[in-house]
């Protein structure tokens, strides 16, 4: 927001899309894994998740540079039952993995009901939705969730001892759009904070804890803290201590933990992304959970979407709170910009293109001009 | 907190359980539904939480005396695949369908890794995380929700459109105690504003909204409104507009609605306990949902165990927030109510007691002695 309109880059998604193919393909990932990478990357842009879209290219590209990050990893399914499976990412990227684990809990779905598949020893996957929502070409009802850098301190704690730790539900609709639930369990994300610092303005009280554990507004301070793991961070959802329920937030980002990492085997709370002893990055070991249920299974999917259709009209018709005009179903603002986006084109910011066509020089990919 | 010391009746556990099963029996539902009945109810007031318990007796009575609630239901499986079902109550107790529909799931999961059941025609089924724990003894992961009575208000709106909806989520440990989350979507229950009306005291801003959708800190006038229904109501997590995310705990309540309501047919938002033309109540149709995973669908039991524990020691060493001694683990502050319930008796205050001995007195079922 505190871009001018004329220095924002707009560049539409094929393109943008393909650059990152083959930015990944040139550090040694297999074009298909390549083209899912930039899907996510390239989908979270659209729906207008920038924090989760190319703007991170550079972080993807440095794992896979010192290693963190395996190109062409040794991925294999550890155990199995009809509905349920564990796959083991390999140190691989989370988004090719993720998306065949979705699939396979997908295909248990067809077969049995519903399906289920824990991953281990994977990396970050982009953003939840993308996998819940896969299940929506199905008519079945997608579930996705994973652990993440440890940023969020539990209720009475003082240090950050767990990650953003989303959840992300996506069930199919008729003529209304899908209700897409994409969440952190925590009340904001990082980037809030990083905007309130930037802007020089301070944060609510609720959004995160100094180096004493104590709710603050000085964006800055968290930040600098979080870098320096000093102690503090992002609250969880209900902020503070139990008045508003900061206890439920720390209890869903938990939730998420145990279904991510410890039902997986992968490293857990304050454990993920590990450092030697000389401070050198060691694989992240981040773990995921992604589920799918037959709608069919519980009742006719047109009776399904007709109620779904129903409840979100009766919602969104109901009178609103003095100085509101809308009511809104969840996903519904990342398919309209979904639309937007597609048609004018992705916006970048200058620093954000800078950093992508600085990328593309190193790497031997020409960036698209718009 | 009102009430002296002196005038808190005692009673255990087991005469409470024999009181209550002979309360539904007298009013001719089967035996064995009466007993979980009055186990759920009982559970509930072991675990501290009273607004769940025994004093929720009369209003059980009441449907089953006006109608409302049905003594012997024609409840029937209505769908079923290897790993899903959707089972019609018939307008009976919520917690006797409930217990037989947790006991499917947990079958199917058995059988298949996974399974789950969904419920329509149903009635208030007492605490969410009886269901989800009773996975438990099996080593299995267990999972409930339930739509409830309309006092929520989604984000920008003005009326109450939903339940407090909960999640329950339970998982085994090791040495250390199951995991269980059990919560509502909402910030706070209706009876934190009871609470508040009756001392007095101005409630935080986040908890509730006026007629107007405005946050308000007078319990009193919210407590009034809902009755009837004349605007405002209980916020969801994360309080009042986007600024603390009430969006999120607005999309959990959704999120419930659907899997509960949606899926098998129920009365969904504000639909539920619905009122012919002359105001008299008509059945609830409320609808519930649940899920059993096998652990060892992922990974070996003894392991998944052994890392729970080590969770849950590492957040609970973990340095805690200036001013504050203890970190939790959801499910342990009931763990050691239970035990002090167990041993001491479960406080009755004398309003909650003597409406137990006015329902037996009527009823013709002697109150126990303590």
């Amino acid at each position: 927001m505190a871009t001018p309109e004329e220095e924002i880059l707009r560049i539409h998604a094929e393109p943008l899309r393909h650059f990152c193919t083959r930015v990944f393909e040139k550090l040694n990932v297999p074009v298909e894994d390549a083209s899912v990478v930039a899907d996510v990357l390239v989908s979270a842009d659209l729906r207008g998740i920038d924090s989760h879209g190319v703007a991170r290219l550079r972080r993807y590209v440095q794992g896979l540079r010192d290693g963190t990050i395996i190109a062409r990893p040794l991925e294999q399914i550890v155990r199995e039952t009809p509905t349920t499976a564990l796959i083991d990412a390999g140190g691989g990227l989370g988004q090719p993995v993720s998306r065949r684990a979705m699939t396979l809990a997908i295909q248990k779905a067809g077969q049995y009901g519903s399906g289920f598949v824990a991953v281990r020893n994977s990396n970050h996957y982009g953003i939840a939705g993308y996998y819940a929502m896969m299940a929506l070409e199905h008519d079945y009802i997608g579930f996705s969730m994973t652990n993440a850098d440890v940023l969020v301190v539990p209720t009475f704690g003082r240090n950050a001892m767990l990650g953003t730790n989303p959840i992300a539900i996506a069930a199919p609709a008729g003529q209304e759009r899908p209700f897409v639930l994409d969440m952190a369990t925590s009340t904001v994300p990082r980037g809030k904070l990083e905007v309130y610092h930037r802007l020089g303005h301070p944060m609510p009280l609720g959004w995160a804890t100094d180096e004493h554990g104590l709710p603050t507004d000085d964006a800055g301070r968290v930040l600098e803290n979080l870098k320096r793991r000093a102690g503090g961070g992002l609250l969880p959802l209900g902020g503070a201590g139990e008045l508003m329920s900061g206890h439920k937030g720390y209890g869903l980002a938990l939730w998420v933990d145990i279904f991510c990492a410890v039902l997986s085997g992968a490293a857990y709370a304050d454990l993920v992304y590990p450092r030697a002893a000389d401070g050198t990055p060691l694989p992240a070991d981040l773990g995921h959970f992604f589920g799918a249920w037959r709608v069919d299974g519980f009742r006719p999917v047109e009776e399904f979407k007709a109620a779904m259709d129903e409840l979100q009209r009766r919602l969104k018709n109901a009178p609103k709170a003095e100085g509101q005009s809308r009511i809104y179903i969840h996903g519904e603002k990342e398919y309209e910009e979904t639309e937007r986006r597609s048609r004018e084109g992705i916006p970048l910011s200058p620093k954000v293109a800078a950093d992508l066509r600085a990328i593309g020089e190193d790497i031997g990919v020409p960036f698209p001009t718009p």
